[in-house]
C-alpha cells in the first residue's frame, strides 16, 4: 500500500497524498508540520523515507521489522515509540496483539503497522475535519491523539473479560465438564498474555507523562497522564481476574471431589447393605442334607426377619453417622 | 440535583446555596473560602463551574466521567483527587465501590459524586454546627475532615470481615457444602476487590501525608498519617484474611479427602469380608449330584465354622493394620 | 490504675509516685528526668498530661486509642511509637498482642498500656536498682530498655514455634486426623498473625537504629542494632515456618492419597478375584433340569480346579503388576 | 587448540595468526587493534596473554576457570564480561548452556570459550570480509557484533518452546499419560533453568545498554539497546511460558478427578442395580421347605416383575439425578 | 581451648602463641599486625582480649553470645562480621550451619567461632607458611582469605543438591511410597534452611565487595566480589532447586491419581461385567415350581449364550470408550 502524506503548513492548511520529491521540498521550511502514515510497509519506502527525514539506521531498522516489546527509544532527532494494540477481537481469536511503530520528530510524525489499525482511522477522521486543532498543535499532539484512540479501543477488553468469567464462574458452579476447563485454560492463557503486552506499555505511557522526554511539550503531560489512567484501569482488572481464575478453578476441583465423595457414598451404603443380606440367603441356598433350619417351619419367616433388622440396622447406622445428609 | 455550595467569609460566618452568579462576585475577594458539593452532577453544572474557576479541561473532563482508580493529578491551580468508598453495605451487595472526585484549590474545595455519600453528609453537619473550626482553616482541612470521615467509615470493613471468616471457618470444620464453598468464593473475590480498591487509596494518603504537594498545608501531614494508619489497618487486615481463605480452602480439600478415604474403607471392609464368604456359600449350592461334603453331617457345621474364621480372620486383620482408627 | 511517675534529677536519686501538680512544678526545670507509666489509663488522666507535657492533640488522641500497627509518628516535641508484645502466652491463646505505645520526649518518657506488661515491670525493678544508669542516661535510653526487654520477651515464640512444628510433623506423618489439621490451621493462621505484626515491628526498629530521628542520642543506635538483630532472627523463623507448614500440608495431602491407593487396591484384589469364582459357582447353582456337567462325577472337583486355576492366574497376575508392594 | 589472533592496524589491513611474540611488538602502538580467540585454552596460554596485556590476576583466573553466572567486572584496564549462551540444541539435551568470557580493553578485546561456538564463528567471517568496518571501529564494536550474534542465535528458543508447549498440551487435553507428565516436569525445569541463566545475562546488557560503563563508547549504547531488546523477549516469553505450564499440570489434574468420577458413576450405577436384584434372586434360592411363594403360580412373574420395576426405578432415579450426562 | 594469637611484625616475621600480657606491649607499636583465633571462647578471655583492644560493649557481647544472623556491625575501631558455615556435612544431619565471628579492626583481627572450623585451620595452614604474603597485606587480607576458604568449602552444596534431587527424582518416577514423601519434605526443609542463612550472607559479601565500608582496603574489592560470586552461584542453585522439588512434588500427586484411576478402571470393568451375570445365574437358580425355562432342553445353553453375549458386549462396550489404552 502506497504512504500517506500529510502536510500542514501555518496559514496553508492540509496537503495531503505528496510524493516524495515534493516532501523533500517542504522539509526544512519552518512552520511546516508532517505526518506520514505507512500502512503495510515496503522495505524501499521505509528507507528513502529514513534518509529523508535523516532517521538514525537502527531507527530504520526497528521500523522495517517487528519489535513485539513497547518501548521508547531515544535518538538524536527523535523517539521511538512501539506500541501493541490489544484488541478485543484479535485476543479472541487467539492471534497477536498488532504493533504500532511511531517515530516522533521535532516537526514530523512516521507511524507504521502491517495491518489496518482503528486507531490510525479515527486519527486521520478527526485530521481531515481539524487540522489546525491537531497538526497545528505539533506531531507529539498528533502522537498522542493516536495513543490515546488505541487505548480507547482497548478499554472494551473490559467488558468482554467481564463476560467471559462470569459464563466461567456459571459453568464451573452448574455443570464443569472438559469443555469448561479447556475456556478457562484459553481464558487464563489471554490473561497470562494481556499481562505480558499491556504490562511494559503501562510503564512507557508513564513515562510518557512523567519523564523529561524531549520532543514531547510539557503541557502534554496532563494528557497523557490521562492515557495512563484508562490503560491502569485495564492492568488492575487483567490482575484481578487472574486471581479470580485461580480461585475458581480451585474450587471447581473441590466440588468435583465432593461429587466424587457423594458417588462413593452411595456406592458404600447399597454394598454395605445388600452383601451381608445376600451372603445370608445364599447360606440357606446351600445344598447340605443335614441342615436343621431348613426344615422348621420358622425357618423362613426367621430369616427374613434376620435380614430385615441387618438391613435396617445398617440404614439407621448410616443416617446416624450422617451419610443422608 | 442541584449543587450545593457553601461560602465562608471571615468575619461574615457561612453564606449557604448561592447561585453560579452570586459565587462569580466572591471569585477573587481575599478572605472567602468556598465549598460546592455536586451530588448526581449534570455536565452543564460541571462545565460552568469549571469555567468559574477556571479549571483546565482535562480536570472537568475527570470531574464528568467516572475515574474508577484512586489518584492525585496536579494542576496549576489545585489538585485533582479521586476516591473510592469502599462502603461495607455495598460490598456485601457485590456493588463497585462508590466513587469520590475532590478538586482541592487555593480557596475552594469541589466535591462531585453520583449516589449519596455518607462522609460528605456527616461533613455537611460539622460545617454546619461550626464553619469556622473547619472551613475558616482552609478547603485542605475540609477535605481532609472528607477524608477522614470517609475513611472511619470503611473500618466496618474489619468487623464484616472478621465475621465471615469466622461463619466460613465453621462451615468447613463442620459440614462443608456447595454454598461454603460459592461464599467462600464470593467473599475471597470481594477481598481480592477491595484490595484492588484500597491499594492504590492507601498509597494515595500517603502522599497526602508526606510529599510535598502543593495547596496543603504542611500542618495538616500529621492529620493525613493519621488516615493513613487507619487505612493501613483495614489494607493489612484483608492481606491476612485473603491467605486465610487460601488456607482454609487447602484444608477443606483435605478433609474432603480423609472423608472419603473413611467411606472407602468401610466399602472395602464389607467387600472383603462378604464377597469370599458368599463365594464359599454358592460353591454348596451348587447341584452336582457327586459332592460328597453334602452328604456328611459335619458338612454345614464345618462350612459355618470356616465361614466364621475366615470372617473372623479378615476383621482381625483389619483390626491390626488400623483401618477402625 | 493510678499513673506512676518516676523523676530523676541529677544529684537528687529517684523521686516516685508524684502526684501530677508535684510533676509540674518540675518539668521546665533542667537535668531532671520523667518517665510516666500508665497501665490502664482513664482518658481524663491522659489528657491533663498532655498539657503537662504540651502533647500534640493528635499525639494524646493516639494514646487514648488502640492504634493496632506499629509505627513512628514525628512530633515536635517527641516521638510517638506504638509496638505490639506478641508474647507467647497470648498467642497460644489466641489472643491479639498487646500494644505498647510510648511517648518520647526531649526530657520524658510517656507509656500507656492496657494490660501489665512484663517489658514495663522488669524496667522498673531494673530502674529502681539502678537509677543513674538508666534514667541518668536520659529517656532515649530508657526506652530502649523496655523496647529491648520487650522483643527479648518474644524471643520465647521461637522455642514455642518449633516445638508446635515438630508435634505437628509427628502427627501428620503417623497418624494424621481432623485434630491434627486443625491445629495446623490454627497453627498458620498464628503464623500469619505474627508476620503481619512482627513485620511492621521489624522495619520500625530499623528506623530507630538508622534513621536520623530526632529525640534519640546517635550514640544508642548500636543498641537499637541489637534489638532489630534479636527480632529479625524471630521474623526469620516465622517466614520458615510458614514455608514448612505449607510443605507439610502439600505431604499430608499426598500420603492420604497414597493411602487410598493402598485401599482401593485392597477392594480391587478381593473383588476381581472373588467375582467370577461367585460367578461360576452360581451358574452350577442354577436348577435346569437339562445340565449335563452336574451328572458327571468329574463335574464337581474340574470346577473346583478351574476356579482355583482362575483365582491363582488373577492373584499372580496382580502380583506381577507389583500391586502387593 | 591454538589462539586465533586478529591485528587491525589502520591503513594496513587485518594480520592474522600472529604469534604472541609478534603481538607484543605491536602492543603499544597507536592505530593498533587486537581480537583474540582462545578456543580450549590453555592455562599456560592465557597466563602468557595476561601478562602480554598486564590483566589483573583475578582477571586472568576468571579466564581459566568457569564462571556460571553472568557479569561484568570493572578493572583498571578493561572490562570481564562473562555470557552464557543457551542454545536450544544444548538445552534440549539437557547439557548447561556454554559460557563465553569477554576482556574488552582499550584497543583489545580477548574471547575465551571451551567448544565452538556459532556467534565467535560468524563474528570471524564477518571480520574477514569487512574488518575495517567492525575493528576499525574499536574492540566495543566487535564485542557488541560477538553479543548480539549470540542472542540472535538464542532467539530459536522462542519457535522451540512454543511448539514444546503446543504439544503438551494436546497431550493433556487428548490422552495424558506418565511419559506426558515427565516431559511436562522435563519442560518445567528448563524453562526454569532459562530463567536463572537468561535473567542475569538480561539485567547485565542493560548494563551494558545504558550505565556509564567505560570501554564502552556512548555511540554503541543504541546498539545493546537493540540486544536488549531482543533478550527481554526470550525472557518474558520464558516467563509466559511457566505460568502456562503451572496452569496446564492443574487442568491436567482436574481431568483427572474428573475421570475418576465418571469411572465411578459406572461402577456405582451397576452396583445399584444388580446387588439388590440379586440379593431378591438369591432369596428365592433358598431351600427352606416351608416358601409358601415357591409354590405359586404366580411366583415366578412376580418375582420378575418386582426385580423389573427396582431396576427401573433405580435407572430413572439415577437418571433423574444427572448421573448420565 | 586457649587463645591462638599471631603478631606478624614488618622484618620480624611471625610470633605465635604470645600470652595476653605480651601482646599488650605489641599494641599500639606500629606496622605490628595481630590475629586472635579463639576456638570455643571463655568469657573471661574474650573480655579481657576487649579491653585489650578496647572493643566498645556490644561489640564484646556479640562475640560472646550467638548471633544466628549474619550482619556487618561498623563500630568506631573495626567491624563485627557474623558469617555462618554451611557445611555440607551438617546440614545433611539436620544440624545448623556454624557461626563465624570476625572483629576486624585497623591492625588486628579477632574469629571467634565454637567448633573446630575448616576454613580457619587452612588459613592458618597457609600463615604459617606465607605470613608476610597474608598478614603483611593487613587483616582485612586475612579476613578475606578465611572468607574465601568458607564460601569454597560451600561449595560442596551444589553436588550434594544436585545428587539428592536426582534421586528424589528416580524414586517420584519408579516407586513413590512415604519415605520417598519424607525425604523430599526433609530435602525441602533443608533447602529453606540454606536460603535462609545464605540469603542474607549473599547481601553481606554483597556490601564487602561494594560498600565504601571503612576497615577494607579498597583493591581488595574486587577479591570480594569473587567470593561473592561464587556464593551467587550456590544461591541460585538453591532457589531453583526449591522449585524443581515443588514441580516433582506435584507431578508425584497426579501420578498417584492417575494409578488410582487404573485401579478403578480395573475394578469397575470386572464388577460390571460378573455382576449382572451372577444376577441372572440366580434367577435360574430360585427354586419356584413353575419355571417354564427349566424344563426345556434349550434353556441352560440359550442362557449360557445369553451370558456370554452379555459379557462379551459389555467387553466391547469398554475397549471401544478406551479403558483399556
Amino acid at each position: 500500500m502506497p504512504l500517506r502524506t500529510f502536510v500542514y503548513e501555518e496559514g496553508q492548511g492540509l496537503l495531503t497524498d505528496l510524493s516524495l520529491p515534493e516532501l523533500a521540498t517542504k522539509i526544512g521550511q519552518t512552520g511546516v508540520t508532517f505526518w506520514i502514515d505507512c500502512p503495510r510497509p515496503e522495505a524501499a519506502e521505509i528507507q528513502k523515507m529514513g534518509e529523508l527525514f535523516n532517521l538514525h539506521p537502527l531507527a530504520v531498522e526497528d521500523l522495517l521489522n517487528p519489535q513485539y516489546r513497547p518501548k521508547i527509544d531515544t535518538y538524536d532527532n527523535g523517539l521511538l515509540i512501539v506500541l501493541r494494540d490489544a484488541d478485543v477481537d484479535r485476543i479472541q481469536k487467539s492471534l497477536s496483539a498488532l504493533e504500532l511503530d511511531l517515530f516522533l520528530g521535532r516537526n514530523f510524525l512516521i507511524t507504521v503497522h502491517t495491518e489496518r489499525m482503528e486507531c490510525i482511522e479515527m486519527a486521520l477522521a478527526r485530521l481531515t475535519s481539524s487540522a489546525a486543532r491537531i497538526l497545528g498543535r505539533g506531531p507529539d499532539y498528533l502522537a498522542h491523539t493516536i495513543i490515546d484512540l488505541l487505548v480507547d479501543d482497548n478499554l472494551q477488553l473490559l467488558s468482554w473479560l467481564d463476560e467471559e468469567i462470569g459464563e466461567l464462574e456459571e459453568a464451573i458452579f452448574t455443570n464443569p465438564d472438559k469443555a469448561a476447563l479447556q475456556q478457562a485454560a484459553k481464558l487464563r492463557k489471554n490473561i497470562v498474555y494481556l499481562q505480558r503486552v499491556l504490562g511494559p506499555q503501562l510503564e512507557l505511557i508513564r513515562r510518557l507523562s512523567g519523564d523529561e522526554l524531549p520532543f514531547i511539550k510539557k503541557s502534554l503531560r496532563v494528557y497523557f497522564r490521562d492515557v495512563y489512567d484508562n490503560l491502569a484501569r485495564i492492568n488492575d482488572l487483567i490482575f484481578t481476574y487472574r486471581e479470580v481464575i485461580s480461585t475458581d478453578m480451585a474450587i471447581h476441583q473441590t466440588l468435583i471431589s465432593n461429587k466424587l465423595n457423594e458417588i462413593m457414598k452411595t456406592l458404600t451404603v447399597i454394598a454395605t447393605i445388600f452383601l451381608p443380606l445376600t451372603f445370608i440367603a445364599s447360606i440357606y441356598g446351600m445344598n447340605f442334607h443335614f441342615m436343621p433350619e431348613l426344615d422348621s417351619p420358622w425357618g423362613y419367616p426367621s430369616v427374613l426377619a434376620l435380614m430385615f433388622f441387618i438391613g435396617g440396622g445398617m440404614f439407621w447406622w448410616f443416617k446416624r453417622r450422617g451419610w443422608f445428609e
